[in-house]
C-alpha cells in the first residue's frame, strides 16, 4: 500500500513510521516545491508530482491549508481521504461554523465579520471578552485578536480596516468562561466504523499547546457520550475518513466545539505510548479502508511538547515508560521541535514524574509543566 | 546520531524505527554488495563504505556472520559496538564453547570434532543422544545433525567424512532433557551500565523460533537471578555494547546456556509493544552511550513469527493490543516475513487470544500456534 501525504512535517513523519509495520509506505509531498519527499530525511523521491499520485493508493493530508490548486488536484484522482470538502471545513472558520450550526452542536455565539462596521456595538451581542479568529491560515495563535472590554474595539477597528476582510472574513466568537480546554480524537474508515480515544485534556500558553493528559482527568461517562455524539454527527455528516480532531471547550457539564482538525492532532501524540494503537496508525488503517484499532489507554498519559528547544539532556531518558520524540528540525523561537509521552499508574504518579522532568528542564520552554503537574498529584 | 548497521534485514529495519525518535539515523551495510542502503526502502544511499563509516558516529551489526575482512574495517574505525571479539564469540561456537568453560557458567557437555575418528565411542562419552552443530554459519538448523542413539553415529561418520572439520569444526554436545527453552535479552552501555528484560520462553519448530511468551510463565526470582548473573558475568568479560541474546535451556532449576546472539534477537520482538523500552531502542542507546530505558514489562505478551506466509487477513488487526509487524520481503518458504506481538493481562487471556488468532490463521505455517495457545491457558 502507498500513501501520498500533502505536508512534510512531523505529522507525515510519525505516519511513515507507523505505516512501516503495516506495509504501509508513506511519502509527503512537500507543498511548497510540489516535490514528493522522503517523510523522515526529507530528500527528494519524486519530482513529478502527477506520477505519484498515479502510483499512491491512497492521497491524505497532514494539515488543512493544502494551497487548494494541490487539494483540487488531490481530489480529482478519486484517492483523497479525507475528503476535500471535509478538509476545507477545517480549514475555514465560517465553513466549520456553518457546519456546527447545521448540525446543531453547541459551539461559541460568533459573528462573521466581513466589514468593520460590523465590530460597532459587537460587545452589546457577543459580550465584553471577545475572541477574533481570521477564517483561514490562522495556526498556533497567529491570525487571532482578543478585546477583553469594549475599550479595546476602537484598536481592533483601526487594525481590520487595514485586512481585506471580504477574502478572508474574520470569525468574532464570545470568549468562552471554560473550566478547560479537550479534544477528542477519533477515526472513521470507509465502512463508517468509528473509533474515538479517551478525551485529552490540553493546557495551551500563548496559542500553542504544551501539555495534553489522557484521559482526561475527572472523566464522567456523560461527558464521553457528549463527545462521541458530537464527533458521530460530524464524521457522518461529512462522510469522514481519517482521523478527525475536535477541539472542545469544557462549560460546567457541556461540551462546545471549539475547533476542527481534519487531520492527526498533537494532543493525540499521547496514544503513541498511552493507546492500543495510535492516531498515526488509526489513521492510516481508516484511509485504507482497514479495521480500526482498539483506543484503549493503557495507563494514563501525558504528552509534553518540546517548543523552541533543541537539547534536553538525559532526564526523560532515564525515566521510565517515558519517550522523546523529536522531529529532526532545526531550532526556532516557538518550533515545535519533539513531544515527550510519560505514561503512569495513577494521575499522581504522573504528576510525580512531570515534577521530575521540570526539575531538570529549563523553565522558559516549559511553563505550564510545573504548574500542572502540580494539578496532578491531587488527582 | 549516526548509526551505520552491518546487516539490512529486519533487524536493522526495526532499529531505524526506533532510533528516529531519537534523532539516531541508521543507514544499512548490504554486506553481500557493500552499498549502504536504507534500512526500509532498501535503496542504495551510498555505494562508498569507507565514506559512510567515516560519517558514521557508530557502526554495529544486526548479525554475527558478517564477513571478517567487513568487520575488521568496522573495528578499526574504532566505532564498533560490540566489540570485534564479541562478535566472533557469538559467530564461532568453538569460542562461544571456550568463553562459557572460562567463566564456569553451566552449558551442555560437549567435545569439540576437527576429526571425524572423535566419534568413535562419543556416545559412551556424552551419551546416546548428541546434537552435532557447524561452529560456524548455521542458523535456524542449517548445519545441525541428530544422533538419536549410537546406530545413528556411522551414517555421521560418512557425512562429515565429506566436510572439512580443520576450517570448520563441529561442535558434538550431549542433547539436553531441557523443559523449556528460554532466552535473556540484555543490553549493557559503554559506562558498564546493565539491564536485562524478563525472561522469554521461546518455542521451535524445524529449528526455527515459532513463538516468545514474556515473561516466561512459572517464572521464580532465583531463576531470574540465574540469568542475570549469566548475562552479567559474559557481558562485563567482553565488555560487551549493545544488546546481547542468551539462548537458555531449563533442566530442572538449572539454567544451561544454549548459544550466544550478539546483537538484538527474534526472542525479543515482544518487547516493543510489551516493554516500557524496546531492545532495539535499547540497543541504539547502548551503542550511543545514553543511559538505558526501562525493560519492565507492561503485560504479559507473545510474539508469533509469520513463516513462509504473506497473507492473514484483518484477525490481527480486529484484535485489541496486538500488533503486526511485516518486514517488507518477498515470500518464500521457511522465510521470517514478519511477526506479531500480542499483549493481555494474563496468560489465560494471552491464550484466548493466540487461540482466537489460531482460528483465522492457516495452520500450516502455525503449527505450534494453537497447542501453546492451550498450554497458556491454564498458566
Amino acid at each position: 500500500m502507498q500513501v501520498l501525504v500533502y505536508g512534510s512535517g512531523q505529522l507525515a513523519r510519525m505516519m511513515y513510521l507507523a505505516g512501516a509495520p503495516l506495509s504501509i509506505e508513506v511519502k509527503a509531498v512537500d507543498v511548497s516545491t510540489k516535490a514528493v519527499v522522503h517523510p523522515i530525511s526529507k530528500a527528494v523521491l519524486n519530482n513529478d508530482l502527477e506520477q505519484s499520485i498515479a502510483a499512491a493508493d491512497v492521497l491524505t493530508v497532514e494539515f488543512e491549508h493544502v494551497p487548494e490548486d494541490l487539494l483540487a488536484q488531490a481530489s480529482a484522482s478519486g484517492k483523497l481521504a479525507p475528503n476535500m470538502p471535509a478538509i476545507l471545513i477545517g480549514a475555514d472558520r465560517v465553513r466549520e461554523k456553518a457546519l456546527l450550526d447545521k448540525l446543531e452542536i453547541a459551539n461559541c455565539t460568533y459573528e462573521v465579520i466581513t466589514d468593520v462596521k460590523q465590530l460597532e456595538g459587537i460587545t452589546s451581542r457577543l459580550g465584553e471578552r471577545i475572541i477574533f479568529k481570521a477564517s483561514r491560515d490562522g495556526y498556533d495563535g497567529y491570525g487571532q485578536w482578543r478585546a477583553k472590554s469594549a475599550s479595546d474595539i476602537p484598536e481592533l477597528v483601526r487594525q481590520f480596516v487595514e485586512l481585506d476582510l471580504q477574502t478572508v472574513p474574520i470569525v468574532a466568537e464570545r470568549m468562552s468562561d471554560f473550566s478547560r480546554e479537550l479534544s477528542l480524537i477519533g477515526a472513521r474508515n470507509g465502512s463508517g466504523e468509528v473509533v474515538v480515544y479517551p478525551l485529552s485534556e490540553n493546557t495551551h500558553y500563548e496559542g500553542q499547546l504544551h501539555l495534553s493528559v489522557a484521559p482526561a482527568p475527572d472523566y464522567t461517562d456523560e461527558l464521553a457520550n457528549q463527545a462521541l455524539t458530537i464527533f458521530t454527527k460530524i464524521a457522518n455528516e461529512l462522510d469522514y475518513i481519517g482521523v478527525l480532531a475536535v477541539e472542545l471547550f469544557q462549560e460546567g457539564d457541556t461540551l462546545l466545539v471549539n475547533e476542527l482538525a481534519p487531520r492527526v492532532h498533537n494532543s493525540g501524540h499521547w496514544s503513541m505510548h498511552g493507546a492500543h494503537t495510535c492516531q498515526f496508525e488509526n489513521h492510516l488503517r481508516a484511509v485504507c479502508n482497514l479495521p480500526l484499532g482498539s483506543t484503549h489507554p493503557r495507563t494514563v498519559s501525558a504528552m509534553v511538547n518540546i517548543i523552541g528547544c533543541d537539547e534536553l539532556g538525559d532526564a526523560p531518558l532515564q525515566m521510565s515508560d517515558t519517550h522523546v520524540h523529536w522531529y529532526g528540525k532545526a531550532v526556532r523561537a516557538k518550533r515545535k521541535m519533539g513531544h515527550i509521552n510519560v505514561n503512569a499508574d495513577s494521575y499522581a504518579e504522573l504528576g510525580q514524574k512531570l515534577l521530575g522532568l521540570n526539575s531538570q528542564f529549563p523553565v522558559e520552554y516549559f511553563p505550564e509543566l510545573g504548574p500542572q503537574a502540580e494539578l496532578l498529584l491531587s488527582k
